[in-house]
């Protein structure tokens, strides 16, 4: 089950875990992980949204992307390399946007998502009663 | 700006951080954690609706909490303890809630939940397209 309005919310302002100097750090690995979904081709995108946010309050373990959709769970996902995972982050927003309550299954998810989920929230109950404590 | 549709979500399924006996440790902290939330003076959690939710995918920093509301950020709050930061994450909540984008001023937010705030989303686009990228 397919809906088209998934939001894939990219923080633009997280800083490599590693850098022991900020100052150099320009571009910031956010921006260059945006800019990497973006060189995506597009087909590999096909129904998300790409969406720059500014801080995603994951500082500690970043990068970080959000993945979100209306009565949908919301998935943040940390510790991403943009050199190395941008087809992780894509292949878990396509299976968050082909399920209808937004909860993949397992062995759909890439290995490296599993790994660095850092949380998830139900949809609020208004906008969908029947899922917000039973999954 | 007040709006009377906050959402707490507690997780249930929550362990302690620091137990090496899981088995032993009924009722989990994220039910204690659930159930010393309702036992608050009901002025105390006014507009506030407390939702049980099982796993907010962040087993290494439980317990857990999400706070949601339409049109707003949502914010995942962690490393909580039932017996310690009832009254921080209820401070918080309603700061949120009398926030009308869902970012209260860091001022008002308890410093253990700066310290121990494990991410934030926006609200998707369609619901609030100025918040989404400028705040």
């Amino acid at each position: 089950m397919e809906s088209s309005d998934t939001t894939l919310f990219v923080c633009v302002t997280c800083r490599a875990q590693t850098t022991d100097a900020p100052q150099a750090d320009l571009p910031r690995p956010g921006a260059r992980l945006l800019a990497a979904i973006n060189a995506v081709p597009e087909a590999q995108r096909a129904g998300l949204a790409i969406e720059p946010v500014e801080c995603l309050s994951n500082c500690n373990r970043s990068c970080t992307v959000a993945v979100s959709a209306p009565g949908k769970w919301t998935y943040v996902l940390g510790t991403l390399d943009p050199d190395l995972h941008v087809d992780d982050v894509l292949t878990f927003a396509r299976a968050h946007r082909a399920h209808e309550a937004g909860l993949p299954a397992w062995r759909t998810r890439p290995e490296y998502i599993r790994k660095n989920t850092i949380s998830r929230v139900p949809p609020l109950p208004s906008r969908a009663p029947d899922e917000v404590s039973s999954q």
